[in-house]
């Protein structure tokens, strides 16, 4: 391989190279699901989110795409800070979605100022968290909070593709409503993945568009795969359940029929112990 | 792995899960380059087309909506025949896509009719070749030659996810002006790949519309990269043309030098010769 100090995807991780080398796993069985609900769970966590994580076929680009088109309704204003080529992107990304994009400019390198966000009237703000391009790291939770006095119903989106268990990362605590990232940079996966984040905020204003990009219909969809799984692990604990009560009131039967023996047995030895003292008795009573 | 009679992913060709195996290649390499391009030839060819293929990062469902979203502009009228799970996905893309879709309803199990589709007034008809949820195979060039008989200026769209590289599949001569496609069938890879098929016809008459799915975008990126590979190609063919130049120069200096001594051997046996022949003369002279 050749080595480029290029923004390209990172190499991959051995236990990922490992598992790519192994026979596919079917995606409607068991075991596929509880990878993919693992997986969620897992990446729930490294968003630092209470909210949800859908993990796309496609790109990271992908992922922001799905981000603007699912948080804003066309005509809807949002600012859009441009430091990098990936900023670039959100900013052609909000237009082409049909939104009224303020664009900030700034030289490449730099980071957008909180002063400049906290500006009243818009839906959203679009930040890029590590710009690849540049390698500078905006600092999100300050333009959030700038970005929120002006705007309280305002959504701050961010795109974290180099972010993401690279840097520091914790959805809500930022202020950050959703976030996009993928599978070919921090996780150490290949290509081909792109995760969006969406705060309990952002999942309560979602605005879906398009077929593929429909996050709604996406968390629908896997919502019903963990509900079928959640199913199957709730039969499996019933009759989990069934079985060892089974066995127990075997058991308790057991320990019934065991102490019928013994009480008999007790009873027997009993009669026999008062047997013992009744001839006792009779002897005595015929001693003068 | 479990064997499950489902229209899942195939199993893997071990060459592809041989090359999962191996490191990444950084998509910015020309290794990666010639990679690219060598597949889109073979796509090509798979798909019997004199147009392009594009490679998308996604599902085959990802290349179904970016054939509906290029081909037609929102309002346009098309035909939508729906005879299975697939066709219904057609529907719902041609629907969400803001076209004008008339659908017309089959038993499933049962293809469209010709007859059923060659009539007037529509922009397009969206196919599936084969329809996995069922098993059954439309009779593609019957149809689209029904179709195009009342609609010259139609396109027709196909979804030959599950029939490329398993079926007859012929674009043009089919009379298909686009075809949508994946990695998970026919190519035994996995899934993550999504393939458009562009007719020449078709890509005469494209109408983007987003961001990731743009796929006159994608068209000149993916020409672009090709440029670029040539471009490099002839540089090298330039200087290994040089190269022989010189060689062939240095080569041939060194016969004219070659040839110049034995010049200078020759004239001077030829001397020798000849002032034999004088020695000869003089001594004729000499005697009486």
């Amino acid at each position: 391989m050749d080595w480029l100090l290029t923004p390209g995807p990172v190499r991959l991780h051995p236990k990922a190279l490992e598992a790519l080398a192994r026979p596919q796993l079917h995606h409607r069985t068991e075991a596929a699901r509880e990878v993919f609900l693992k997986a969620r769970g897992l990446l729930r966590e490294a968003f630092r989110t209470e909210g949800e994580v859908l993990i796309l076929t496609g790109s990271g680009t992908l992922a922001m795409e799905a981000l603007v088109k699912n948080l804003f309704a066309p005509g809807e204003r949002v600012l859009v800070p441009v430091y990098g080529k990936f900023s670039e992107r959100f900013y052609e990304i909000a237009l082409e979605a049909g939104l009224v994009v303020e664009r900030l400019d700034y030289p490449y390198g730099d980071t957008p100022r909180p002063e400049d966000v906290a500006k009243e009237g818009y839906a959203g703000l679009l930040l890029v968290h590590s710009e690849t391009s540049t390698g500078a790291l905006a600092d999100l939770p300050a333009l959030a909070r700038a970005f929120k006095e002006k705007n309280p119903e305002g959504l701050v989106g961010a795109d974290m593709v180099t972010s993401l268990l690279v840097g520091e990362v914790a959805l809500e605590a930022m202020g950050v409503d959703a976030a996009a990232s993928g599978s070919q940079k921090g996780l150490m996966c290949p290509p081909g993945l792109g995760f969006v984040a969406l705060s309990p905020r952002a999942l309560e204003r979602l605005k879906p568009r398009g077929y593929y990009l429909d996050l709604a219909r996406e968390l629908k969809a896997q919502a019903e795969r963990e509900a079928e799984l959640l199913r199957k692990e709730a039969q499996a604990a019933k009759e989990r359940l069934l079985q060892e009560a089974a066995q127990e009131l075997k058991r308790l039967r057991a320990e019934i029929e065991r102490a019928r023996q013994e009480k008999a047995l007790f009873l027997g030895q009993v009669r026999a112990l008062f047997e013992g003292y009744l001839e006792a008795l009779k002897r005595l009573e015929k001693t003068p």
